[in-house]
């Protein structure tokens, strides 16, 4: 399994991508990293790591990188040389089975369509972060991003590739999918989620219907299928409340000496509602595309690039890309 | 100035309504309340409250309801004598110039649309509930779920009518208008958006460009455009968030003795949270009727009801009616 790294992508990059790298070098040893970008920063993060190069790390110079302001077709189509690009190759040419990326997320889906290209029989790819829930284990949310509007065709192939998500990266059984919506009744919602939903009920998937979004942090799912404009407007708008009722509690917390006190108190336990942060949910898979191809969060830290790793070993160990293929053909009906 | 209102709907009637009504009479001398609905069981009420009817409060008896659960257009149609049926043909036949309801959402659109009728180049009316921000007076949203899909030229006439309901209602100087996007960038957002932003550049509004669904509660516009379906999500992902954060809070808070003193601390001040609740922020206007019509929330308490009936006499002084009608027509064919 070789996992080609993007060195120079995310707010903290190279240094955090580096360092876990490296710490990801030791909890895999199974895994071959290879560490794409401008070699003599890379070499010096290595060295300050107190080091050599571990046995299954290499690095692959890349003379470019891909701002996180860059348009992203452009970039990816101009900077040839980009990390981000070269480690798109590198997938391409079966030099390297995945990719992972904390950089301009515009870019990386670019560079999956682009560079690595779509599985046969893929409409469009899908950008998959996990939102975490109250309950359970979270909920796989596609499509958040990679495109705009979508058609029914597209919504039932992202609920068989979130279906084969679930089942191999989480190893859950039949995960249930839910077709994000303004109710819960079948006939609810606009055209698209209208003909979706005859779509989905054809489909051999855990399909449990209608999901409302303010149920998708309660766990009502673990696969919630929306276009990728619904699923920002929901995904930011959770980030919007969130922000808004913590500074509501925070005006609370210092109003006065008494409940200063009691933010004192409180303070080591409302570190709980990190867990709530989507953020720290590991990185997004983009899925679709003919390799496994991870999105880390932009402010990722070296712990988050080290999971981000583990993420794309643990596809890489279940088979993902020919499970979505063979699924995909399977259906070819229907989808 | 004549306000009918449906007696009959919400989760607390007839008598948080009568309440309401009662309460109304007495704060608003300069309207006529008319309470449409049962008769005897309105009687019941009105005598319960000590005492017999205001002089500006008068009953037309209607005998049959529009339940919660009921289909919204066939209702509408097959129950004719229904309170919210009658209410409604009052403001057609001109024997009352605003209807206030808390009852089935559906049917009171369906009412609006079907027996008041769309002011003259009104495509679609819109409902426009008000959500609470951190600061400033708060976004009006619309469309927020009369009508699922919507085109440009929708999103332009919704950009009008809020525009003026916020100059009229809220004596807003030039509110500002912002397109609900992915992103702030101007060719951000799917098909819909991206036509929407050039007609709403070309309109006599202020119009501030796109705004994503996380600045919405820090009160980055005034006025938010949308389609239905996704105005849907936004509200139900922020109420999602706001029930899961409480639940998180209250777990924490009972979570120790110590925490229980800060829970006791804290439980005062965090009331304050409840003006984030956008379920009290008063009813909801169904814009380009020809009519005021009101939508006050199905758990309307006697206080929610009296609001709501403010609310259409602030409509009414201030021909809010005429404003949009003139309004539509001087801007006719941008529309």
């Amino acid at each position: 399994m070789r996992i080609a790294i993007d060195a120079m992508g995310g707010d903290h990059a190279p240094e955090a991508v580096v360092t876990g790298t490296l710490q990801a070098a030791r909890e895999f040893a199974d895994v071959e990293l290879i560490l794409v970008g401008d070699e003599p920063r890379i070499a010096q993060f290595i060295t300050a790591g107190g080091g050599k190069l571990p046995g299954n790390v290499r690095i692959q110079h890349a003379s470019e990188v891909i701002e996180a302001d860059d348009e992203p077709v452009r970039a990816v189509r101009r900077k040839k040389d980009a990390s981000m690009v070269v480690a798109g190759r590198m997938v391409k040419e079966k030099q390297a089975d995945a990719l992972v990326s904390a950089g301009n997320t515009g870019a990386l889906m670019a560079t999956g369509l682009l560079i690595i290209g779509r599985l046969p029989g893929i409409h469009r790819p899908a950008l998959a972060p996990m939102i975490p829930t109250l309950e359970g284990s979270g909920t796989l949310a596609l499509d958040l991003g990679a495109n705009m509007d979508a058609s029914p065709e597209h919504l039932a192939q992202y609920a068989v590739m979130g279906t084969i998500y679930r089942s191999k990266v989480h190893q859950l059984d039949q995960p249930r999918v839910g077709l994000l919506n303004v109710g819960t009744e079948a006939m609810k919602g606009n055209e698209l989620t209208k003909a979706a939903y005859s779509q989905l009920e054809q489909l051999p998937i855990h399909f449990i219907g209608n999901v409302e979004a303010r149920d998708i942090l309660s766990g009502v799912c673990d696969v919630v299928v929306c276009d990728g404009f619904a699923g920002n407007i929901m995904l930011k708008s959770f980030e919007g409340a969130q922000k808004a009722i913590f500074t509501l509690l925070k005006q609370t917390l210092t109003s006065s000496a008494l409940t200063k006190i009691a933010g004192l108190i409180l303070k080591p336990k409302l570190r709980v509602f990190k867990q709530y942060d989507y953020r720290e949910h590991g990185g997004a898979p983009l899925l679709g595309i003919d390799g496994i191809v991870i999105k880390s969060h932009g402010s990722s830290d070296a712990g988050a690039i080290k999971n981000a790793i583990g993420q794309a070993r643990t596809a890489l160990m279940n088979h993902l890309v020919d499970a979505i293929r063979e699924e995909i053909k399977r259906n070819e009906g229907q989808l």
